[in-house]
């Protein structure tokens, strides 16, 4: 497997297009001039945004100025995003920072809690629709992966919630704001849990309709959650995979490892990412209806679907390969997010 | 002016993508086999999406039943758009018809009336906003432009109703399921105010806070309105002009003034386009706040805000030129058009 130019690998357009950022930067960002970076020209963005918030805010469109800042927020995500030089805890934090400033003005608002695991506060957000009855409503627990923070899943959380599903992203171990105090590690179903535990307690929130849903290596987590908390209902796995492939990793990939596990080598990576993703010994347990998609274009290997269905032997799998879908089936638009939508919705009515 | 190819006119991929087609579509069709006409592309992917709805919908998925149905409709808008042949009126009936069934589905629903203007019935679509509270809300009527109609502004309406304002569309002459019965006329503006009579009569809608907005020629038919209807307090006219200035049309634009004035020749229809466009001899009783956006680079000359300020003496004039934008601005991403929403939320507020 060649490793793609820095370049194609941010340019994931149906990724960028579908997460929300307009076509328009998109296009520019391709067609930028030579000397500008990745990093430089999505934070000029970010700028921009940030500054079209204010002027929105001021004159009291907050609907705009939510939008703006949301966008700016997701700017400094795609600035950051493999980005391995000094400036990028700045972009992490930026990020985070001006998605706070959104989080009130959205519609429906996103709701700031934190939840202690161990001696660390976990940052969450939760959402919930806006034309809750007065009965509580399911939840989806919305996991991200590798590269990806609580920040990012702005547009798929509108899909559920227009099917009546509150939202809870959060960021675990490796990711976003937690990372600058841990790293990649073994539990991530630990931080689901301890979610999960505080969700519950809120009146607006069904604790019999709870579900999961992970995407690419929150795929991963998603099945070890689900397979490890039976309060977990049901589980996406988007893009996901059970186990990882060490030599199948490409270049930007294992620098991406080796940074969210804190190490400097691959030797320390690698073992680390071994020891942390190998979702087999607990699969057993796994007895919530499960979807899992996948793409037959994506660099995870098919296999994984074999992994999955030797060892997932209790559960109630739904596995959908996509023909011509590329990781997480980002170019084939918006059909593979919307059925998992409707299948959670499903699931959790 | 050269004009463009026919591609090149269609694949305006600003228009495309902000008016709601999905990114991976839009390139699947600038990719296409060689043989591979756009109305058969486009229609492929209406039957698709289609199919997708019909299975959502007997799967009890309304809201996905629904945006399939309005993709499929949004298809055959682009399908048969700037096509001459004797295919097109089953499309744009085809349009008319998906988009119909979608409507109920619609978040919020599109709601089917009619107004009668002399002999015939125009077709309208009324959407509130979800949370309206007890007291009318605010309403916006959009005006289709040259090869636009009714089914094409959902994305538009949805920035408004998130703005509290309910967005009102029809068909007037020459346009979509109107054309077979009316051609292009000089009194457009009749049936803006047809409309307006009956929505000013619904008790959801304040009658003292409707404004008018249009897009190309309906940014023309807008002007036409607000100057004659005293009842708009508001007017947005988007890409849109005051005059047209036939030489400077190109081949594809002619082609389709011939077709909605329902004559042969460029004779005929130059003698109609003059006389049902020219709206400087009303623009003196414009006297409600009015937006004007304009894209530097649009094939409709800058020219046409002189003589606006010319001829409308009386009106309080917000004149927007983006340097960079092409017609209607399409291709500036979201920022003109959320600017508009809120320009309009303020004036009606």
């Amino acid at each position: 497997m060649s490793a793609p130019t820095f370049d194609a690998a941010m340019l994931n357009w149906g990724r960028l297009i579908l997460d929300g950022l307009p076509f328009a930067d998109v296009r520019e960002a391709e067609t930028r001039e030579a000397g500008e970076t990745w990093l430089d020209f999505w934070t000029a963005k970010a700028d921009q945004y940030e500054s079209m918030a204010e002027q929105a805010l001021a004159a009291g469109h907050t609907v705009s100025g939510g939008e703006w800042l949301w966008l700016a927020s997701l700017c400094c995500q795609y600035a950051q995003f493999l980005w391995f030089d000094e400036r990028r805890k700045g972009v992490q934090r930026r990020k985070a920072s001006l998605y706070a400033r959104a989080a009130p003005h959205l519609r429906p608002p996103a709701r700031p809690f934190s939840v202690s695991v161990g001696l660390v506060d976990v940052p969450c957000f939760l959402r919930l629709p806006e034309h809750a009855a007065d009965e509580p409503v399911a939840c989806a627990i919305l996991l991200g992966g590798l590269e990806s923070t609580k920040e990012e899943s702005y547009a798929f959380e509108n899909l559920l919630l227009d099917r009546g599903i509150a939202t809870c992203t959060f960021d675990g171990p490796g990711q976003g704001e937690l990372l600058e105090k841990v790293a990649l590690s073994p539990d991530f179903e630990r931080y689901t849990s301890a979610v999960l535990d505080r969700l519950i307690e809120n009146d607006a929130i069904d604790p019999a309709r709870v579900g999961v849903v992970g995407r690419s290596l929150g795929g991963c987590y998603a099945l070890r959650s689900a397979s490890t908390d039976e309060r977990l209902k049901a589980c996406i796995s988007w893009g996901g995979f059970v186990t990882v492939d060490w030599n199948a990793e490409p270049a930007h990939d294992r620098a991406s490892w080796r940074y969210v596990s804190k190490v400097t080598t691959d030797e320390e990576a690698r073992a680390r990412v071994e020891k942390s993703l190998d979702t087999r010994p607990v699969l057993g347990q796994l007895r919530c209806p499960t979807y899992f998609l996948h793409g037959a274009l994506d660099e995870v290997p098919l296999g994984q679907i074999d992994v999955l269905r030797e060892f997932a032997v209790n559960a109630d799998l739904t596995v959908i390969v996509e023909p011509h879908g590329d990781h997480c089936c980002h170019n084939l638009g918006p059909a593979p997010r919307l059925r998992m939508a409707d299948w959670l919705a499903e699931r959790l009515s």
